[in-house]
């Protein structure tokens, strides 16, 4: 940790805006170490005291210039924040709440949710000890205010841009960071594998996992929590409930309903009446006894009671974790109260700590916007209002979107599902037009591909759009429920390939790989929005065998689109060859044939024509293109954004099978042939395969042009 | 359907034996189309009376040859079933009991789940019509008595072989068989899909998903739970409890003890005695009111007020199921009861029916079994002794268990993580070792990836042992949890390739693939047994980063074993050359090389001598040894048990970028590098990747032996 040299003492009279109303920190003495940086302002603070503290909380004047953040200047690790007081703990929940809204509004990034968060951050960080402690955030994009308070605060300006801070948190870029997390719901598990790991070793640290409404709907959480339930362990999970059990990440059209039936115990629990009234009385019970140890311990009680009282809360009471909720997630002291009497608890078990919350909280532009301005490009932090650029076209997800509505139109088996992303997969413009026709399944892959393979058996034509790198969770039920059974589920894979400033945990890298490998599925990917929109026709025909199209995050090209956004099926398994060249063939895989293209743009301009073909589908392969490719061409470039075994595999299995790349060295790979993993077979195992001593003993003979009956006789 | 051309008039009293006391039965008129094949073995049948009513059920005396089954005789298709009287129905019960018995007797397979849901198939099959209506049996192997309720009795003698019937329900086989199911836990989400296709299509259907209590740890059944009740679809839910909260598939060593904290509440659930006063409390007052209808009525409410009384069904509650149980799992009675009123219901919703079994019921051998004699191979039914065979070596399971506890002997931070697999992973014997450093976690692959990855944050060095197929299911954990974070967890995929008798659902095909495309995995397949101990060495020292190998079903070879059964690190990377030959090379990736090398000994006996190279790993590639094979001969053959994408494609990969393919034709595959997916880089994003237009130009020129400075520095 690095400190500054200079030790100023602070001095929060002057430091302070002299109307906040605060009584004195009788521990201010303890934090003389700290360097306070905000001094340096000096006068001329006027206009800029515009956080106050009312009866409510603090109110922080957004309409002029960024407020100064006294406090915050002082705090660069945790260990800073260990000797602040309540109201210095809320001071400085208000002052990072400033922070983030400004830091956000230069860089873009995710804001509504770090916002709702404050009080919690500062709560945990002020209570427990990292890196000794492990806090792991749910998800991740809801850390800004953990990375301001453990040592990044100077960075956050480089938030998601290359060789910056890390949307989410990240083990390399911070010890801090317990567990990376940019996809949902793996916080108890990896905490429960920290705490287990932590009582094997000896060691007495406490884990705690933040995890949001929305991440419990996802199997993992459940897989964990009853793993929980049954080891008994030490652990902390905080339930941030922001109502929230959906994750607009990418919101093309408002905000998503809360789906599932989880959410409505969780709505229970939140408006118990009955809960509120025992409270009320255990509260003024308190009173009564007085001191400070009673209190203690009668704040915890009083929420503990919730476990007897608030229909709901019995759910996670029989996976095995103790309940304490549900508490004001905004509330500093109730926090830090609770957190303080869990961690004195010699052996609590699992408990689970349930905070309400909310998006955006103390940021009314965030407060008042449909999707609670989740995920923002940079914006006006006196308004919210967002510099959003005016594309001449619009996202592939977009393109996806109409032209699936387009084919729901003329067949009303089209239906379409999504594991909670209606903003991010398009789907929400699906759902307004067709509203029982399209389904959210919350956070649940897992669910949602078998869910569409049920729907596929009765003779639906079911959509499934899934992100690229989130299709990985729901792997198994695609290959089990959909492929081995050959249902024609359709699977829109948005978001595939490159990514941006999401990062890798978000990167489409390796769906062609995975799902290519498969023996029934229909692998495509479109080179520019007008072929997305004829894949989508083409995966609505496809009725006999899954099928699935991948798309890149961003924009269209500006492609010549269908009469009316309807695409026109293509044949399957043919590409299409765009530039006639000689010599060199470019032979592209999904929107990265744009990038062929543009290259033989580049060599055409030294006096080098290549061709470019766009290969349209990975499964079935255009054999006969690749064959033409190869044979009136010397040079056969294959371009894909995907990881290896994808396209490029299936390309080289062919040329090799075909003889085509043989000269002094010819190479075969011999491997499980679909047929066989599609039908398996009990017996003669490796012979039915093709894999028997018996048959790689004659693909050598074949390939020395030498007779096999001698062996395959025999 | 086949019906017999001979409609022989069933006589009951001829038929049955005469000590059976039954009522007489009012319906059997209506049976008139049944072919009553036991008739033909007319006199005699003293001896073969065996089967008793008796006040607590059924007895059979499995000590003497087979028993008669003069009812099941009757039974080809459940139509043959809709008007037997209850007690029809139970003594159907009894001799599809005795006949899964003896049929599984000669063939082998899975026994006690059958056994133990003889009465719940009846009960369905009774109320319920297939395929009109669907019922979809979970993970599918109890799926027997189903089978020959739907016309495959006389197919039994094939199941689990070639050409022969699915061990599994399969989809391809009868249509009878809603969804195929091998894997466990889809059979709610698969269940909700048609019961909203049904409400979309506007048919009037029923469905039931039969789910065991083991299949309810998995996230996938949490949720569609979560969904059915959202959805408020009519949806039946049979949770067939018969205290398995694991799946011991191929128990090693005894029984697994049911894990999680669900398994708890369902015996909460079984034991409440506050319930079971009330239960009885119910019945009297039901026989006070008296009449049949009220009697119907009155049943089920009697179960339903388990939904108040009894703690623990609030978890069903909570999720938005209607609970009715615990239910008597053998009481056809009380189940065709509870089916009836459910199915007559109108608009019941998502109701789950919780029913207590016993696997292996009825047949003391398996009662009395460690395993219940879950999955058998042939045995003696007088005795329920196995006819296992005495192989000279051990399963690579064995060899796999006996080698991780080697390593844990000398290196205390090892520990071990199953998917409610202990036996089929050869962990139980582990955990006897090692009690406190393994975990079962239940069917919880998802769970059990992310957890591992938690414990290895903290410095242990996790083994996660999960079968090939499976380990599908926790995908997106080894990507997002595992791989992107560098942690060093280890995967031992048994049950790679081939699987034999068990199928498709668990062929072991992709894992090479999706494994080796991940950009920090070390992949790895050992030939034989002594290479796979050696691979367990090399897994536990590499601790800067993941690692996997794969092995298969089956036994060894006898290759010589290391001292003391404790393998040595084998250099990463590298692999070696067992027999030198010219010309022609076999490099086998994994257990496959055996393969090679007899196949290598018959090209021998021709005069033939072919170099056979065990390639060791996938990842990262011995590039050496294949530019040395590809050098020094004229045909290299690449030969694994895997799908296309796998070790074939590196090789390809590498052998292309090496230029070694290159002859009239050059390929080159350009794709997403692994440091790429690795770090990501949100701006300049083809370019970084190496993918941008200038890049893709610039490897033209390479190619062209041109100079690229002309479009790289433009």
């Amino acid at each position: 940790m690095a400190f500054c040299s200079t030790f100023v003492k602070p001095n929060h009279s002057a430091l302070s805006p002299s109307h906040i109303h605060k009584a004195p920190t009788p521990n201010h003495g303890c934090r003389t170490q700290f360097c306070v940086r905000a001094s340096a302002t000096g006068a001329g603070d006027g206009e800029r005291t515009i956080m106050k503290k009312q009866k409510d909380g603090w109110e922080i004047n957004f309409s002029s210039e960024k407020p100064l953040t006294p406090l915050l200047d002082t705090v660069n690790y945790p260990v800073h924040m260990k000797n602040l007081s309540t109201q210095d703990l809320e001071q400085l929940a208000a002052e990072l709440r400033v922070d983030i809204v400004h830091s956000v509004s230069n860089t873009g990034g995710h804001l509504s949710s770090s916002l709702g968060v404050v009080e919690l951050a500062v709560a945990l960080h002020h209570v427990f000890n990292t890196p000794e402690d492990k806090i792991i955030w749910d998800v991740g994009h809801q850390a800004y205010p953990h990375k301001i308070l453990t040592g990044r605060r100077s960075r956050m300006h480089t938030i998601r841009k290359t060789s910056g801070l890390a949307g989410f948190p990240k083990r390399d870029e911070s010890i801090h960071d317990a567990f990376g997390a940019g996809h949902s719901s793996t916080s108890i598990s990896a905490g429960l594998g920290m705490a287990v790991a932590r009582d094997l070793l000896g060691n007495k640290n406490s884990v705690i996992s933040v995890i949001g409404d929305g991440a419990m709907t996802a199997g993992q959480a459940y897989e964990a929590m009853n793993n929980a339930g049954f080891l008994d362990t030490n652990l902390i999970v905080v339930l941030n409930d922001n109502k929230q059990v959906s994750l607009p990440t990418a919101t093309l059209d408002g905000p998503a309903t809360p789906v599932g039936a989880i959410s409505s115990t969780l709505s229970k629990l939140q408006a118990s009446t009955q809960f509120r009234k025992l409270r009320e009385a255990a509260k003024s019970i308190t009173k009564q006894i007085g001191g400070q140890t009673h209190q203690v311990a009668a704040k915890v009680d009083e929420y503990a009671r919730g476990m007897i009282s608030a229909s709901g809360s019995t759910f996670f009471e029989e996976l095995g974790l103790y309940y304490i909720g549900p508490v004001d997630g905004h509330n500093v002291e109730d926090l830090v109260t609770i957190f303080e009497k869990v961690k004195a608890t010699p052996a609590p078990g699992p408990v689970l700590i349930h905070i309400v919350t909310e998006k955006g909280k103390g940021y009314p532009p965030a407060e008042g916007a449909d999707d609670k301005m989740h995920g923002v490009v940079k914006f006006d932090p006196k308004t919210g209002r967002q510099f959003k650029p005016k594309p001449s076209t619009l996202s592939y997800t977009q393109y996806f979107a109409e032209s699936l509505i387009k084919e729901a139109e003329i067949d009303n088996k089209i239906v379409a599902i999504h594991a909670a992303m209606g903003g991010g997969t398009g789907l929400n413009y699906f759902q307004k037009r067709f509203p029982d026709r399209c389904f959210d399944v919350g956070i649940a892959e897992q669910h949602a591909v078998t869910f569409a393979a049920g729907l596929a058996t009765e003779g639906l034509k079911p959509f499934c759009a899934i992100y690229s790198s989130f299709l990985q969770r729901g792997y198994d039920q695609v290959v089990h429920d959909v492929d081995l059974q050959k249902l024609p589920v359709r699977f829109a894979l948005d978001r595939a390939g490159l990514v941006g400033a999401d990062g890798p945990t978000h990167c489409g890298a390796f769906d062609i790989t995975f799902m290519a490998c498969l023996p029934n599925m229909v692998v495509m990917a479109p080179s520019d929005e007008a072929e997305l929109m004829h894949m989508v026709a083409t995966a609505a025909a496809i009725d006999d065998r899954p099928s699935c199209f991948r798309f890149p995050r961003g924009n269209g090209i500006g492609a010549t689109l269908p009469l009316n956004n309807k695409g026109t099926p293509l044949e399957i398994g043919k590409g299409r060859i765009l530039i006639e060249g000689s010599n060199v063939a470019l032979l592209g895989y999904g929107s990265v044939v744009q990038n062929c293209h543009h290259a033989a743009k580049m060599l055409s301009a030294i006096g080098i024509d290549v061709t470019v073909a766009d290969a349209r589908f990975c499964k079935p392969l255009d054999t006969d293109l690749i064959k033409l490719l190869a044979k009136e061409h010397e040079i056969l470039i294959t371009v894909e954004e995907g990881s290896i075994g994808g396209f490029g595999s299936h390309v080289s299995q062919y040329l090799s099978l075909a003889g085509i790349l043989d000269g002094p060295l010819k190479w075969r790979a011999m491997m499980l042939p679909d047929r066989y993993i599609d039908h398996g077979s009990p017996q003669d195992q490796t012979e039915e395969a093709g894999l028997s001593s018996k048959q790689i003993a004659a693909t050598v003979l074949s390939l020395m042009e030498r007779p096999k009956e001698a062996i395959l006789f025999k």
